[in-house]
């Protein structure tokens, strides 16, 4: 019999859409004869009795062979934060809308966990970012990050002034809006709008991407992600700056404080059905090949 | 009755697909009891017998108190140019893809028709560019641009060295492929490619847009089309550089040669029905509102 | 005699390095035989005694023919939006680094004093934008701004939700960090940063500029300055976002209030010397012609 | 003894300016106790006498241990390219101008050699390309690149249409004016202007980089160097494109024909002072710290 015994079971918080998907899957994994486990509060299992074991999206991972998450990239990244869900691995079944890495629709759902459960599957790993913020000279914190790290001005402030370091070495000093360390599952997320370039998921980079750089010859790096970024605040005692995983634990940097961002020793898993195209994805989500049709010179 | 009384039917050439176009034009216009002109070549409307009355492109703009083009963009654009048709209005009809000139569907073509000639329209001047070029202290040559004049490298070469003035005051020079001056009209086109900003066709000003330029700070410039824009080719004698008015033209530039580009004395006229909205069809092209949907941070 | 009979005197607050030059100025000032009215707390006149007449920022401009602003652009901007310096023609008298505005260098003032009293100079007028605040479909405010009218998501939101219009035509929905609308004079600040255009300062236009928008082809657009821009924040009773005029007075915006942003009725009035050149500032502050000299491929 | 027995001594063509430095070179190398061989035409050593032993570019490579070469980073590129000189170590001297790879001063000549021969020194390998023309379904020619492979469009005609492939998985098809292949090398040359990332030397990727893509949202995209990039060039058999591979060796390609392009067997090979640091270089060619200083918002 197939690896994955256990099979949690997610869906996008606060959105009844997602209620027949998970039903639907919470019987074909019977019938496959899986042990499921489904999130609290997960919906559209309600008339399904007592077979239904429950537990906290926090738990999940470390009881499960399997997670599938039913809704956006946004619910698989939250879904998988949530339960520091490095090493096992997520099945993402989109709403619809295709999604970076919620790649399956809900009509290939059958089909595509009878080829997994066969082990007729694709299993990618995605590198891991971990910030740590370091406060008088100590580690005072270590945050994991799937898209990227980003630390950015207050509302008010509009510029913040900060130096860069690669490991040892001296990057430079910069003025701008914000910073950006991203990886390449992020490469398509907020650095792509900062102007950074997309990186190949397979990459072992990062992209540093300044925001709105107020000198215009600074632009975006990519790195190595054996090395370690280290981006340190510059100003005086009143000046702040914020930072963020993913979005999300938004938190104050202090002038003089760091924040070291590398590659984390965990791994993002993700499952994907054999006809699994990167390219496909992006094509869809960049409208390539479907414009803009801009006004052409003749003809 | 109204004014345009004679009307010239003009379609993108060596394209079947704007025949039946054509001949519904033809018998809307006659019934509306027009005088109509048809363009030599044009398909569809073979037969129709004697009554179709035929004009190579180039006069009929002289002949005709409206131009109805049924292609592209670059129908129009070509149209246009072909026939000097400065001043007399033209109203583009698109085959199946809106342009941002041939703004009316197949569909719409008696409806709109009618309500033209009940002298229910917009009528829109476009900016024209008139490029002449500068050898050996005379002018020698001088041409219409409805899009762009742009200055390129030749094939072999990577870069090309330049100088530009605005009026007396000079500019800058540059290293780069090339260089495009861009009506509002050409700001959609290639400009766009090439970083250039959006000029609402409202505007009586210029992009001007190097391509791929050495220096990362040499970023597009707007200034008012009452000022003459001046590019000076730099190098030996054996420098040569390539120009273009909307795409076609290609004449050689050698170094010291000077092109100059401004507003030409005409106008292009465009005839667009009541509900014409250019950020409608800038929507439309540029995919706004349609995504990308990037990878979200949550949810 | 020449119209600049009294001469208001201002340096960047909290520099004492604009001592030397404000001494300087006023004593040039007065052996040109002009009244001479100083800002408060401006340092370096404290040895000249009862002679000194000294006046609070905000009302010089009532009180003076001509301003002489001693520091940066950002002194001069803030010098001319404390008084309301409308109308009243400021002459900008750099600290060693040419700013846009302030091009004078302190070598050079007594010889650019001779020639502005003796009627040589060039007096330029640019573009302020008004921004006005609807909330609950009154105006509640209204502003002023030199360089930019802008609107920023808050610290912890990554994007904000908006829509813009022209006049009554719509323009577009949005999602990005914010907005720029920027005079020509702030073309070459924050606007530059976001990668909008440069924008001659003759031009009566303004530049809207998405700040790291989500869809990739929202690229900056340049309407004329005679329209008006209005961006309408959506969201629900929670939304926030912020904006601001010249980077300063921030406030708030919440879901459903609009900003409309226009021509301002008054203007800024600079004076140059007549060797002034717009470009030869541009060259100097985006290191044109200067590199960066990148890896080249050959010789 | 160290291990550069033999060095070998190239300066920049046609630039008499080399000379003093290759002739202080040649006495430094004699002194400690070199074989030296100089290129044919290298200026400087014409009053050296019969001791001066002198090769052609292409065959020194295979008669030396250490290159060392003077001029920009062109001359180094074009001396590496022509003595195919793959894995003999180079060391770049600049003629007063830092360059990527020519990171020695003439001042630091002795020190550095010093150093050098006491095997105190940072050696450095960089990626090559290799293109692959495919004719025919047959493989007729192989390039080998240190920056980059481009594919170009032909003067007259504006745009290409082409199709890329990364090993067997499609990318996207594309309407630009062309496509960069760049190694991390050549990212701070061509593709930086195209908008290109910067990609760190230690990297294994490569920058594909469309040239005034058609496609607003036809971003860069970075690929590990394991892989291969296939361009196919659309069109009818009128259609032709170039390729060059760094900027030189300008060759046709036709409709239907496909170039790939991935990493080479061999590398270069480069010689740095032990205090050699990228981002110095980078930040001295990028002009960062150095502005632009904008028109700030205040103060």
């Amino acid at each position: 019999m197939s690896e994955f015994r256990t099979v949690g079971l997610i869906g996008r918080r606060g959105d009844p859409r997602v209620a027949p998907t998970l039903l639907q899957l919470w019987r074909i994994l019977r019938e496959f004869d899986r042990e499921v486990i489904v999130e609290h509060h997960a919906p559209g299992l309600e008339d399904c009795g007592a077979d239904v074991i429950r537990s906290p999206r926090e738990t999940m991972a470390a009881r499960c062979d399997l997670l599938v998450v039913v809704g956006g990239d946004g619910t698989l990244l939250s879904a998988a934060r949530a339960g520091s869900a490095w090493g096992v691995p997520i099945l993402g079944v989109n709403q619809g809308r295709l999604g970076f890495m919620v790649d399956v629709a809900p009509g290939e759902v059958r089909e595509t966990l009878n080829a997994v459960f066969a082990g007729d599957y694709l299993r990618e790993q995605r590198l891991l970012l971990q910030a740590r913020l370091r406060r008088d000279n100590a580690d005072t914190a270590s945050f994991l990050a799937i898209n990227d790290v980003v630390i950015r001005n207050q509302a008010a402030i509009r510029m913040i002034e900060f130096e860069t370091w690669l490991d040892d070495e001296f990057i430079s000093q910069h003025r701008a809006d914000g910073f950006i360390v991203s990886s390449p599952t992020g490469s398509t997320a907020y650095a792509l709008s900062g102007g950074g370039p997309v990186l190949h998921p397979s990459l072992e980079a990062m992209a540093l991407v300044p925001i709105c750089p107020h000198t215009l010859s600074d632009r975006p790096i990519v790195v190595g992600a054996r090395q370690t970024v280290r981006i340190v605040l510059r100003g005086n005692v009143t000046t702040q700056a914020t930072f963020t995983c993913d979005g999300q634990n938004s938190m104050s940097l202090r002038a003089g404080e760091a924040l070291e961002v590398g590659a984390a020793e965990s791994r993002l898993h993700l499952i994907h059905p054999k006809n699994y195209s990167y390219f496909n994805i992006l094509r869809d989500k960049l409208h390539w090949g479907r414009g803009p049709r801009l006004n052409p010179d003749s003809t």
